[in-house]
């Protein structure tokens, strides 16, 4: 049979997760914590099962979750959401890109991403008959050129991607950001997709620019976010999008036939868990922003070139007075030799730059970032 | 804008729950037990959660579960499976089923499905360019005659969705229908569905037509099942799909963009389970049957015209006796009214035959099934 995604071999993120194992390498490349969230969360996961609560959820989440959800948008980015026709809990953040790309992307839309983007982005739309049109950010500071943008807007162009904290590059918006896609988009009816799982993980004492602060632009959002990435339980697969209830109804009719509903105790025991500590994410910036401290102080004996991340748990290093090898074989190398796993660059781009920029992920122990550090020292 | 899925409203079953809760009605609608899977498995579930087994899972799910579903497969169906390339554990068998289908179903391509239908089939088809070609089976036996398929033939048939046991129907295939599927794919390079999520749920001696039996049918076949059926944890949201390799190379890539992996606590607890536990599901034909019988039994008294299902949790009752109404308004009345919870079997045609046919779901504890029945013998 001929494939409907030619160009897809397995995501990086598996790809070079097993290079590691099997190399007993370090693993800083797929972005995950080497952590457990808090103990108070993990414990309602058991007691719901042990509770009867194992049968389907409601199709876009528990009432008392979407009601937390609902809340937050309100305290924290100044968005009236409504729970009931607003919010939708996903399994992942992951499957709610899909349903957003797939409940408005038709044959022939063009759909902008910027390069580095995550690598679900295109595929996705692919599989809907869409064309990406990649715009392309440069290390390191990846700033978003809206004039660029503008000049790719085409009567074709149905959404644009969205994603901050950036990953992999770990860079922010910031409002000028805002007004630059404003312009871009006034007068159009383009769609945007707002990917903002690292919503809570900026440094330095930045604010997250979240298009829900906006409302001439979440008009026109889904807005994606992720409990994995706050709760340190990147393994519950669960996130969820807020949406006007124009483009929800329509995610959910995608979402009800992929996936129906979300895990049922992961739901009750998040919601359990919002209502008593409503607070946790507060406490993240500061506690990633320790993890990326040390990782650059660590790195700062090494020859790598480092831009400390303004957020996400994502470190780019730059080796260039190192090697001129290809990211991808650099990456190879550093896993099966030197014993730590990373991502290469070039491979979230439709077009690579050829920069010479691997992704570290730091959301692992102190005593993990210290042996890693000291192995990249040596090179 | 405008839909992708303008036929779509929210499905069935959720609407019907809806409405069995506002009006206080016994749930018999949504296909989901009232009881919970076994202590042991569930116990696991806690442990993996408080032990650290919360990040991301493999891609194609953990290799004990995949090794564990290819032991299962052998040693019940005689199907040699690779853990490695021939499984794939996904969040439901909802999501199996939309994978298996985007991966080949291109535009234009034609799907035959066998009405009474389960309701994603049809809008994973469409979302997918293709179209869906519908043989209508009829009340009360169900039967595929294999030479109206053969006619339903074209170039341009891609795939053919089964089910057995049948939802909502409850009935189940004979080798003969495997004799009727072999003619009419014999010489063709259609691909096959097969849904089998209620593969251990079947009465009265029958035997599960499993499409891993057969090896010159399941070479071109993705066959899905669930472990939230097996398990009584429906909330759970795991299933799988075994398929050969050169399709399940295709179904991963479509999967590794919309879920990417499958909830890790609940992957651990089920191999755990499975491990400790290989022999659970033979019990299970027999505890369904037990229910069957008693509500079938109950029913005896009520003027509803009842076949007893061969299979699934599902109870079909003829309701020609008492009214003349379509079967969404006497499943609304029965629900508002007479206070029990039914889906109409016709939201499950493209084109309805106009029975007068209600399903009930019986996956419940006995007390509940006595009072569902006592309210339904005043009618
Ligand atoms: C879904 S695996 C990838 C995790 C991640 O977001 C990343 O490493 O970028
Ligand atoms: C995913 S909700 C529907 C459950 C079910 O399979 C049914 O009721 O038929």
């Amino acid at each position: 049979i001929t494939s409907k995604l030619p160009r897809a071999g397995t995501t990086i993120f598996t790809v070079m997760s097993r290079l590691a194992d099997d190399h007993g390498a370090i693993n800083l490349s797929q972005g995950f914590p080497d952590f457990d969230g808090p103990q108070a969360l993990r414990d309602r996961v058991g007691w719901h099962v042990e509770n009867g609560h194992n049968q389907y959820a409601p199709l876009a989440g528990l009432p008392a979750l979407r009601e937390a959800i609902a809340d937050k948008a309100a305290s924290l980015y100044g968005r009236e959401t409504d729970p009931e026709t607003e919010v939708v809990v996903t399994p992942g953040a992951t499957e709610a890109l899909y349903c957003a790309i797939t409940a408005v992307v038709r044959p022939g839309d063009e759909v902008i991403v910027f390069d580095p983007a995550y690598d679900t982005y295109a595929p996705s739309v692919e599989l809907n008959g869409g064309r990406t049109r990649h715009i392309a950010l440069r290390h390191p500071d990846y700033r978003i050129d809206w004039e660029e943008v503008r000049a790719a807007i085409t009567p074709e162009t149905r959404m644009i991607v969205l994603n901050t904290p950036h990953n992999p590059s770990g860079t922010t918006w910031s409002e000028a950001d805002i007004e630059g896609l404003r312009r871009a988009v006034d007068g159009t009816d383009i769609l945007l997709l707002s990917d903002e799982v690292y919503e809570h993980i900026l440094f330095d004492g930045r604010q997250h620019v979240s298009l829900l602060r906006y409302p001439d632009l979440s008009r026109r959002a889904f807005c994606v976010f992720s409990f994995g990435k706050t709760y340190h339980a990147t393994g519950w697969r669960v996130g969820y999008c807020i949406a006007p209830r124009e483009l929800t109804d329509e995610f959910l009719k995608i979402h009800q036939y992929i996936n129906f509903s979300t895990n049922t105790p992961m739901q009750f025991a998040l919601a359990d868990y919002l209502a008593a500590t409503p607070e946790f994410h507060l406490g993240l910036g500061a506690f990633y922003q320790e993890k990326r401290d040390e990782f650059c102080d660590l790195l700062s004996a090494s020859r790598f070139g480092i831009e400390p991340a303004a957020g996400t748990y994502f470190q780019l290093a730059d080796y260039s007075s190192i090697s001129d090898e290809p990211d991808t074989d650099f990456a190879r190398r550093l896993t099966i030799e030197h014993g730590v796993g990373a991502i290469p660059v070039s491979v979230f781009y439709r077009d690579p730059p050829g920069q010479k920029v691997v992704r570290f992920c730091f959301a692992k122990d102190g005593e993990t970032l210290q042996a890693a550090a000291r192995r990249l020292a040596t090179l």
